[in-house]
C-alpha cells in the first residue's frame, strides 16, 4: 500500500490532540492488508478472547453454520500471535471486492483497524479491494472523476420529496452545452438509492471505463424503488430506525417513475430521446426494469435484467397481460436487450422460464451467464460488461 | 419511532431471499431506541460474553479506561435479561446526537442493530439521535432538500484532482437566474470533506434552518484540508489504507484556497464578493479560516473559528508576522468575526489569547462560549448559530 511521506509537518506532536476526543482510539495494527502475492492478512486485538474466526466471502463454506446469523460464508480460525493480537493470512484471491467480518467468541464483529463499512440493508460488513484484475475497475484510480449528487425529487403522485443519487460524468461540467445519454440504474428489494453507489461502485466504474474509452460518457440515475420510503435508511425523516422491508413490487414504483425521468430530462443536460435512455437493475431492480420499459414501450433503447426476480409476483394491476405492452415493446424495437443470470442464483429458473418467453416472442437479447448465486460480485461484473454496449 | 404501514406487498414472502446472499442477517432485536421519555434502550445479543458494557459519549467518565483504547467516555454495564441479550436503558436524554459502541469481555464492537455508523480519522462508532429539542436541527425533516455533490477539482498547485463536497440550497435548481453567497466549512486535522457532512449533519441544519427562514439559502462548500491528499480516506486513489495523519498546517492548504474559491465561483452561481463570502472551521479548520481570511485579506465578510487550534505552529512562512495582514483585514472590514470555544477544551487558553490579540488589535467579534471540549457537540450548535448570522 503507496504511503505518503510524512514530512514537514510543523504539527505532528499534536496531532492526536486534535482529532476530535472520539470514542475509540486508533489501535496501532494493520488489518485487511493486501500483500503483493494477493494473499490478504487480518489481524484482530482480542486478549481475552478463547476463539477468534474471520467470516468472508472468501471464505469456503463447508456447512450451515448459525453464529451470529452469518450466511454465505465459511469461519476460519485466527491464530494467537503473541499475547493479545489474532492473525489470518489468506491464499491468494482473485482480483474482485470482498465482505468480511470478525466472529469473537461467537460474537459478530467489524474490524476495528480498517474503518471501510457498507450497510446493506439492515447489517453492516467491512470490505476491500484485491486489485490487478476486475476489480481495478472498482478502485479510485488517478483518472477525471464524474460528479455524484444526492438530490431530491418532488413526488406529486407519492406526495412526498423523494432521494435521487445521479452520477454526471466528469466532463460535464467541461462542456456546458453538451447533453448527454442517460442510464437509469436500479437497486433491489434490500436496497436503495445508496447501493449502486456503495457495494455497486458505480462511479468507479464508469469513471474508469469513461476514461479507457470503454464506454461513452453518460449519467447514471439511482432512484429508490421503495416508493413508501422517501431515501435509504437514515436519510429520510423516518429517523435512524431498525431498516424494514416495506410494501414493494406493487406496480406503484413502475407508475411513479415517469416523474423520475421528467425530473431529470428537466435538471439536467439530456438527450432526451429512445435512443439515449439505458434502464438495467438487479433482483427486483431487473423486475423493474423489465416492467417499466415495456410498460413505456418506446422509451428504453438499451434495457439491462441483472438477476431479475421476474416470475414472483401475481398477475394483476399493471402486471396483468405483460405480454401485450411487451409484444409492443418488440415491435417498436429495441437496440439492446441484456439479460445476466449466475448458474448458482435462486432465481435462475425464473430467468430461463423469462428467455424461453422471449425466444416465443421473438425478442433477440444477449444473455451472459456467470457463475455464483444472488450476489454483488455479478451485479458489478454485469455493470461492468453491460455499460460498454450502451450509446454507441 | 413512526412506520409505514406494511400493506400491498405481494411479494412478502421471498423478500429475505430477494436481499443479496449477504453475510450478516439481522437479529430479530432493536437496539439504540429512542423512546418517548428520552431514555434509549439498548440490546446486545451474546449468549457466551461474561460481560458486555456500553461506551457512550452520554456516559459519566469515571476513571481513565484503557479497554480498547476508548476516550472520553465511561463504561456502564448491561444486565442479562434473557440467555442471550443484554439490555441497557438510559436515563432521559438531552436533546443531542451521541455516539456509542459495546464492550464485550473487553473487546470493543459496534452495534450491529442499529446499522448507522461514522467514521471518524480511523475508527467507526454508532450514532442515534435524542430530538424535541436542539438535535432536531440534525435530522432530516420532512423539509425541502439542498442537493450534496462531491464533485472534483483539478488543483495545478497540487497536481492532482481533489474531492469537495458542495451543498447547493432546495431551491437552486427552481431559480436558475438566481445567485447564491457560500459558505466555505472546513474541517479537523482528524477529518476530511466527509466530516461536517456526517458528524456536522451540515445538510440537515442548513436545510431545517433555511425552510424556517431562519438562514439564508446559501451554498456551502466542504473541501479536504490535507493537501497531499485526493479524497477523505477510501475515496482516493490510495485505496482503502489504515487512515493516518499527512503533512499539515504548513501553509500549503493556505496557499492553494484561491483554486477552490476559483472552481466554486466558476461552477455555481455564486455571489462572487466579499460580502457574499464566508469561511469557517473547527479546530485545524478554525486555523486555517483564520489564516486564508487574512491572507486574502480582502475577500470575506463573515468568519468562523470553532474551537480554532491557533498558536500551535511555528512563526515562519505564511505564518510569519500574520498581524500585518491581519491588521490590513481589519481595516478593510469585517462584517462578522465569531469564535466559538469550549470551557473544557485543550485550546481554551490559545483561544483566550488569540482573543486578546484580536483586542489589543482592535477586531471586534462575538465570542460564544460553550461548554464541553473539543467535540462534535460543539461544531454542531457553533454551525447552528453562526450559519443564521450570515449574508445577511
Amino acid at each position: 500500500m503507496k504511503k505518503i511521506l510524512i514530512v514537514g509537518a510543523l504539527l505532528a506532536c499534536v496531532v492526536p490532540a486534535c482529532a476530535q476526543q472520539n470514542l475509540w482510539k486508533s489501535q496501532d495494527i494493520e488489518s485487511a492488508v493486501v500483500n503483493l502475492d494477493h494473499t490478504v492478512t487480518f489481524r484482530f486485538q482480542a486478549p481475552n478472547a478463547q476463539k477468534v474466526q474471520i467470516a468472508g466471502d472468501f471464505a469456503e463454506i463447508k456447512e450451515d453454520n448459525p453464529v451470529g446469523g452469518l450466511v454465505g460464508t465459511g469461519l476460519i480460525d485466527m491464530k494467537k500471535e503473541n499475547d493479545s493480537i489474532w492473525v489470518y493470512t489468506s491464499a491468494p484471491l482473485k482480483s474482485e471486492l470482498y465482505s468480511y467480518m470478525f466472529v469473537v467468541d461467537g460474537t459478530v464483529t467489524v474490524d476495528p483497524n480498517h474503518p471501510y463499512i457498507f450497510r446493506d440493508f439492515g447489517t453492516v460488513s467491512n470490505y476491500f479491494i484485491v486489485g490487478d484484475g476486475l476489480a481495478d475497475l472498482f478502485r479510485v484510480q488517478q483518472v477525471p472523476h464524474g460528479t455524484l449528487q444526492s438530490i431530491w425529487y418532488t413526488s406529486e403522485r407519492f406526495k412526498m420529496n423523494r432521494r435521487l443519487n445521479v452520477y454526471t460524468p466528469a466532463e460535464y461540467e467541461k462542456n456546458p452545452n453538451k447533453k448527454y445519454p442517460v442510464l437509469y440504474l436500479l437497486h433491489g428489494a434490500g436496497g436503495d438509492e445508496d447501493e449502486w453507489v456503495n457495494y455497486g461502485r458505480t462511479c468507479q466504474i464508469i469513471d474508469n471505463l469513461t476514461a479507457k474509452g470503454l464506454c461513452e460518457p453518460m449519467i447514471v440515475v439511482m432512484p429508490n424503488g421503495h416508493v413508501s420510503f422517501e431515501a435509504a435508511p437514515g436519510e429520510s425523516s423516518l429517523g435512524l430506525y431498525k431498516p424494514f422491508h416495506p410494501a414493494m413490487m406493487n406496480g406503484e414504483f413502475e407508475q411513479g417513475f415517469p416523474e423520475i425521468i421528467n425530473f431529470v430530462e428537466s435538471n439536467y443536460r439530456v438527450q432526451a430521446d429512445k435512443a439515449h435512455r439505458a434502464i438495467a437493475g438487479l433482483s427486483m431492480g431487473g423486475f423493474h426494469s423489465f416492467h417499466i420499459s415495456r410498460l413505456y414501450e418506446n422509451t428504453f433503447d438499451y434495457v439491462g435484467l441483472f438477476s431479475a426476480a421476474v416470475g414472483l409476483t401475481r398477475q394483476e394491476g399493471i402486471y396483468k397481460n405483460a405480454e401485450e405492452t411487451l409484444k409492443k415493446q418488440i415491435a417498436n424495437g429495441v437496440k439492446l436487450y441484456w439479460v445476466g443470470c449466475g448458474t448458482e442464483d435462486f432465481l435462475y429458473k425464473n430467468n430461463a422460464d423469462m428467455r424461453a418467453m422471449f425466444d416465443r416472442l421473438g425478442l433477440k437479447y444477449i444473455y451472459r451467464e456467470s457463475g455464483d448465486g444472488h450476489v454483488w460480485k455479478n451485479w458489478r461484473l454485469y455493470l461492468a460488461e453491460f455499460a460498454p454496449l450502451l450509446f454507441k
